[in-house]
């Protein structure tokens, strides 16, 4: 594998963590009293190596098509990732919309979409760039593996080239997804990492139940079993596991998350789909977990477990499972709450608010 | 009791809350996957009786101290009550910040605030307003009732007054509470209110434990058998629980409360304090309980149970226990989010998304 990159990510900056931790402890509330507010603030101080800040902040989308949509194992049709790709950028989609609220700029990345879209730019929408990734070759990961080793790596390079494209000031990264089939990837991405049965990964997804949701289940035991029995894979390389059964846009994942990492931006994680590229990058490389931050509990299935893996407990638990990174824009607003009480309150000493510790008080 | 307002609270307005409902099933999105967030605006539209909005949003904080603060409570003197008034309209406490975030007016309301504090007004912090109740006398609730009918009906009517003051087209209202001293009678009340031992219903308040925490439960057990055994305050009657184990600023929440329903504001409940001056206006008048929203699951011990008894699943649950509606803040972006969402989504057929049913789909 030797045209994978070589991530070198960077420890949590002690120091800045310290003075963080130092600062909250001085701040008009009782100590503790912000909750996650306060850890939020400290943990970005610590990824970031400064003072926190969630602004200025980015949300980056990867849309692609997975053959094994053909199976029935979602309730659209493939067309619709490229109707919603024309829908970013339009401003009418959920991700759209959120962003223009937050005043977060929108970028998303055709990374292989299979169908013709409106090529529709400017506007209050997203920014759209098709990677030359999107005209490789993908396989129906119930057959045969989705990315050969090299179709994997350009995906990957097309995730950190969009990270590279962004302000070098950005502070916080927001992935997200889009592509019909892709919570049939994420599931057995997630039944090989974590040694898991379909039945216990295999979620609704845009909305399967009955007898969808058998026929889904059965996809991914094939492709799971497939990718074990003739293409070898092991639980202990999770690159391969995303060559095997994942995609494009999870491959594009990967390498934004790892690129955004090494340049000590926060990243947001979204959902299912997002957290199972976290997992596969964190079993790559476990240096990496520390520049993350989990938005939200999903209601897919196999995100608990993802979760559990990561040790990574979400801001949010709303019962979302759209992806676009629809939830990281949902928790970002507590990221810009905790960074403005870190810099913005006052401290006991500067407001002559007394600070009197009693015995039994904390 | 003639004295007491009587209060008619509208119903949810069906027709709004239909046309929310079937305006989100069309949105470019699978049906539900918004989670929450389709409940918040279909919950607002029939609260509000029209298109859902969270702006304008107003947050009013009432202040108030507690002559039980006497026997050692809290982590702080109650000094703090009267130097947090003041810092809140310099503009350094967590309530102002996050207001100052948000484009949120802040209005605090001394009801009983017992210490001088500077007058500074203007500036970037809050509205404040010395309302005359806090003059009227208050009794240490662990004795003697905290407040006789007059007052407490006063008090009522100061909550009542500055939800008349805001502007008229305010949408969601966010309450919160200061003073030291005020987990005690909320305890109080959660305990006669629902029928707990204090131990269940007294938490760290300020950040009390061990001795301190002990003395806490001990004065909320002395504060409910004296309301109980020589007032002879029945669980049934709220208006007297308020009285005799409550404070001024809890009877101006409940006042506060009334009145913005009444007026079809929506209410984003905080945490415990808030929640039990609701749960006290929801046994006045269960019609109140469909205009609340509820923000945050309190790290206060006693919150749970309040929850538990309005039937209410907060949007957020961040180990914040803070007050000043400090988690109202912290969840008014979601109300944003769910309203942004709802007028600003494509629907399937503007945005030419295919929007296919297949068998077993949903």
């Amino acid at each position: 594998m030797a045209l994978l990159p070589h991530w070198v990510f960077p420890e949590l900056d002690a120091s800045a963590l310290g003075a963080a931790r130092a600062r909250q402890d001085t701040l008009t509330k009782p100590r503790g009293s912000l909750g996650v507010l306060e850890d939020l603030a400290v943990a970005l101080a610590g990824i970031q190596g400064g003072a926190p800040a969630s602004r200025p902040a980015a949300a980056v989308l990867f849309a692609a098509d997975h053959p094994v949509a053909r199976h029935g194992v979602s309730a659209y049709p493939p067309e619709v990732t490229a109707a919603m790709v024309a829908n970013f950028v339009r401003g009418g989609a959920a991700a759209s919309v959120l962003c223009r609220n937050l005043g977060v700029d929108l970028r998303v990345v055709d990374v292989g979409v299979a169908h013709p879209y409106e090529r529709v730019d400017g506007g209050d929408g997203a920014r759209l760039r098709r990677d030359p990734v999107a005209d490789d070759p993908i396989g129906d990961l119930r057959i045969e593996d989705a990315l050969s080793e090299v179709v994997y790596e350009r995906a990957l390079r097309a995730g950190a080239a969009e990270i590279d494209a962004l302000d070098s000031d950005t502070r916080v990264v927001l992935l997200g997804d889009m592509g019909i089939g892709n919570t049939t990837a994420a599931a057995a991405m997630t039944a090989l990492l974590l040694g898991l049965a379909p039945e216990d990964v295999v979620g609704a997804g845009t909305g399967v139940s009955g007898d969808a949701l058998s026929r889904k289940i059965e996809v991914v035991r094939d492709a799971t079993r497939r990718a074990q029995e003739v293409s070898g894979v092991l639980r202990t390389d999770p690159h391969r596991v995303v060559q095997a059964v994942g995609g494009k846009e999870i491959a594009a994942l990967v390498g934004a998350m790892a690129r955004a990492i090494e340049l000590r931006m926060a990243v947001l994680v979204d959902g299912f789909i997002v957290s199972t590229a976290a997992l596969a990058l964190v079993r790559m490389c476990a240096e990496a977990r520390s520049g993350m931050l989990f938005a939200h509990r999903s209601a897919e299935r196999g995100h608990a477990h993802v979760l559990a893996a990561l040790d990574a407990r979400p801001l949010l638990d709303l019962g979302m499972r759209l992806g676009e990174a629809s939830a990281a824009l949902a928790a970002l607003p507590l990221l810009d709450a905790a960074c403005a009480l870190h810099a913005g309150m006052a401290t006991f000493a500067s407001a002559s608010v007394p600070d009197r510790a009693r015995p039994g008080t904390r």
